[in-house]
């Protein structure tokens, strides 16, 4: 299986590790061969192939989107090329593994989504939280009914690197090219995320958005900018089976680093999660004794745990980077076995969907 | 200073212990005396000062605000009376301690503050929270610029008591004694302390409010009643100073048993609190070489911490109990020097109107 | 009931706060008065009864003993007149509760249970720890079989008061006041934990005991003396059934307040406690599937935990203090009902042997 | 860069990880080259050649420590063939990594000490947790002054696989291929950890060693053989820098899967580490105000951290296979560049030291 992948900055790092290892500690139905990276500057990207290990290196994604040696696209440019990149590849027949979140608008996913329908080839959105073990095992508990009834979610992404107000103009802070801020780089997989666990879709959304820091210096040393999304968003939530939610996603939470927190909790349990601390599951068995019962630190490290089969023995953790590897893990074996993708682009629109709902806003109350 | 206290179930316990303590550990300016404690049911309530430590019990509270030897009224009925007896207790020139929240409704809040300060009497509500060493300690430290300018408060009030649906309806699941749910129940000490925290104060609000089980068992066995006040309430806020703020207050949370949890982040810090642990207060100090920065865990039991003089050696814990201690020393000190009484009537009327805006609502934006 | 206690320091404010309270929470079989209280200054010890609530102050122990309207003596002097004073106590028929270690000397403690044994009256040593809840809810548990055959004891009290070296020379760091230094004073406390959660007893031990400041500032100012007691003990052990454990006692563990910390391994499971989180216990049940076995936190505030019915709600936690009122409460409730009080002299005894055992020391093997 | 790895159960996959990826994230002055991966089934060697990616597999270990173009030989058997291997290579001008503990005896680490000095190549011991960036962020801290002059360590490595009576005989359980049980496969870390951290070295020791379970299932099926080595290792130890502590090696500890925890307090501050969260680093400052000091959690994930730079941005956690990886990086630097490799077979020869005398014993005293 020939990857092309197009984009090499942090995300570009990631995926290539993935491609390399998914292999040498899965049994995958097919090799991926890392075949092409794609970027647009020769000298970087050149580079970037030696660094990573990738045969050949391009600039222009046209034409590796036409080779015909290639099997699978991968996707980790900014959101604003994603729809015309992902579509040239549907069209071209190529399988696609995208980054997070699927575009920029709702149009431009619900292009994205359509083409995924009507091509022959595979597609995939990277919301590679899904593939943290303790989510993915905290998947499992609730749709065994471990939970009970769903009654309500509570997630938080908090990261701190905006407080300072001299942290330059990156393409993440220009809506033009990242669509929003904190809403779609990091809500976007709380979204996900809860949408996954829960088994229910948000319904309906309202809350307050805000740029505390409104100019930037801009990174080519021409004064400041201005800042035109989000620095923090927070809204509550409506379930269509009957939960309720309360999110935030901030990068102003001074001293928290990539705190992805998810707590779900049910008419018999509860379940909660910390990215900073990724391989573990709290969970709380509300149908024991009182007089035993307690949050549960489940160390998500056993054989029996969702991809940990093909790491260390107990206790033994793992990285941010695995869950790059078993989305790749998983990618592969859909591709080949037939079997479904998850998230599709058809579930990356609907948090499209839920994202411009909570951008549009709400008039709140004054007291 | 003859104390007559109004009502004797939970917070009786808790207040009756107050009055009798604290002058055993702190340095009183008047020694309370505990002179009469008031219910309807006069055997129920003789038992209470039997046990409490009172010297008398009566049945009739006006009989009781009557006495011209009675300093002090103590309030810890249910909601709907605390007008009534907190405007005539000022009226008779009794200096007054009422239980949280202030009312039932603006309206009755805005009259009792009217009282308050057209009394020659001292009020305070008892908003207890604010007596926790360690949230005392959080406000000296947002108050003297440890975290820069306050940027975003999160405040959870989490607790589970009503998960299972055959949970009683007791008054608290009633509206007219109680006036809301979770909202007025948990959800004003997460507003007061978000309030009291960050000096700013919560000016525009909008949520969601939800009832999950909405008919439960009536105490006197004759089947089941409506429930008419809210299990989950979350909302977003803004305040008057900049900050915006993420508020949830449920009696479904799973395994979650008293968790009143704040994190207020600034730009040069956060603290973070979560009252099954009272006795601990989370700081990250951003101005700490990140190499090695991190939230630190102060274990406030340190002679220097507020309030902690009074008590035992470092590492050695308090109670839930305590922060009535706390408030009696805080109100008998304030009532016999003539300083300042905190939180006042007018701020209890202040949480009442955010209170009342929750309820009325806002709609969401549909997906 | 008649008390006198003798001694009026850090102890005296804690047995008179537990002798005030225990009866306003818990249905005692006799209600205690608060007679007499001793101390070696009069005006001093007048002070202390004026402030702790006792009728009277005296400065006459044995007066005091031979008062017949006594009924018990709490003992909380420093340790090297435990022996004379207990003696004296059971000898004229008065119940004792004794502060802890026993005695300074296995002598000493041996006469103190032989005078138990022959007296009519009971007596008690104050391992208040017995009464946390938590652990007290942790010797059930091990005794219903839940962590099947004990193992391993891993046991730590981790104070830091004498990092400083110029700390004073106070009574505790004297060999001839104190017996000892943090093996008495804190390590007596993890050997009788250990003991009471296993059940099993100490039959061996061996290890380091250290001074790491060896003169300190006299508290009359008229410069350093000698430190005569250890700052550190580090021992491994045997238990009589079959158990292995090891242990430290320090007050040079920097940051680290009152850390009574025990964890107890079997073969079924695990339990582990931290003093400084005192409200929480936490159990690993190794009988469950691995999927989700995990390390619970259990809230130790449930109306089923030990002493537990007496408090708040679920969630509200205890404090230090606490320990005594429970301690006084199961004494009460023997001396009444004519049940066991525990811990008896004779594993005061016990204990004692144990504490002389390590500092008798053992020669370490050079490398 | 020519390896050649010696064994490829466990410690191969991790190996052949590091010798994969070091280069693709650190810039190292050579690239490794997998060669030859050797082992005694030639049926199951061929396979993990494939499955990790070396070039060629080989069963005789001899003819691999021959090949002229081979550089480095990677040994990772049992403990029974490190000095043959390890003498032998070096002998042959390879430079080599050796798992730890260094050998099964004194005797045998002594002579690899010798070999290593005697020879031209480079040599290096495979005490992983070194290379854990928050056990390097201690060593720094430390070597810094932060913590003060070392009074104490507390170390723990806790296991719990083999509490099940039934759990297989297998090579680590028997003395004459492992040299000892959790003593040396887990004791060995952290006396190597506790002397790296502390600068100091154990100059004595004594405890107890533990067997709870005596005779296993053999691998074959044959019934039950026993078990000739220790369940449970607990000792004391002086340091000669004045130091002393406390050690504890199970794998009998219910619940705990791989807590390798580490703790020093020195006069000014504390360090304290688990393994199973091995991405934090707990650090109480004892020159702070006692108003704020308290336990930070170091979340060592910034690029300032050692080896992180590496890696992705700060909150992005590593796994327990990076320490192999930084092994690596640190191995090829130190021998392209000719500085120094450490831990070196001197000390990895002072910890067998260690080990021995803790297996000598001492006698406890009897209570």
């Amino acid at each position: 299986m020939k990857i092309g992948m197009i984009g090499y900055a942090f995300m570009g790092a990631a995926h290539s590790h993935a491609w390399r290892t998914a292999g040498r500690f899965f049994d995958l139905p097919a090799t991926p061969e890392m075949a092409v990276i794609c970027g647009r500057s020769a000298d970087k990207v050149a580079a970037a192939a030696a660094k990573f290990g990738w045969a050949e290196s391009a600039t222009d994604w046209r034409a590796v989107v036409d080779r015909p040696d290639i099997d699978v696209i991968d996707i980790c440019t900014p959101g604003d090329s994603h729809a015309e990149i992902a579509i040239a590849a549907l069209e071209a027949g190529k399988h696609v593994l995208c980054e997070k979140p699927l575009a920029n608008s709702v149009e431009e996913a619900a292009r994205m989504a359509e083409a995924a329908k009507s091509s022959s080839a595979r597609s995939m959105v990277m919301f590679n939280y899904r593939r943290v073990p303790a989510l993915a095992l905290a998947r499992q508990l609730i749709a065994d009914g471990r939970i009970g009834t769903v009654h309500q979610v509570r997630a938080q992404y908090l990261q701190d690197w905006l407080v300072d107000p001299d942290f330059p103009l990156t393409w993440r802070l220009d809506a033009a090219s990242a669509g929003s801020g904190a809403l779609g780089d990091l809500g976007a997989h709380s979204i996900d995320a809860a949408q996954f666990l829960t088994g229910q879709r948000i319904s309906a959304v309202g809350g307050v958005l805000e740029t505390f820091v409104d100019s930037r210096p801009r990174l080519d040393g021409s004064g400041r900018g201005p800042v035109t999304v989000d620095d923090a968003a927070l809204f509550t939530a409506r379930f269509d089976g009957g939960a309720i939610g309360v999110f935030e996603a901030t990068r102003f939470a001074t001293g928290r680093k990539n705190a992805m927190r998810i707590e779900v909790s049910g008419s018999l349990g509860t379940l909660s999660y910390d990215q900073e601390s990724m391989n573990e599951l709290r969970f709380y068995d509300g149908t024991e004794d009182a007089r035993t019962a307690g949050f549960r630190r489940i160390l998500v490290t056993e054989a029996t745990h969702p991809y940990m089969d093909a790491w260390w023995p107990p206790g033994h953790i793992i990285g941010y980077e695995h869950t790059f590897i078993h989305q790749v893990r998983d990618f592969v074996t859909g591709v080949v076995d037939g079997t479904e993708l998850s998230p599709s682009f058809e579930e990356g629109l609907q948090v499209q969907r839920v994202l411009a709902a909570v951008q549009q806003g709400v008039s709140l109350r004054s007291v």
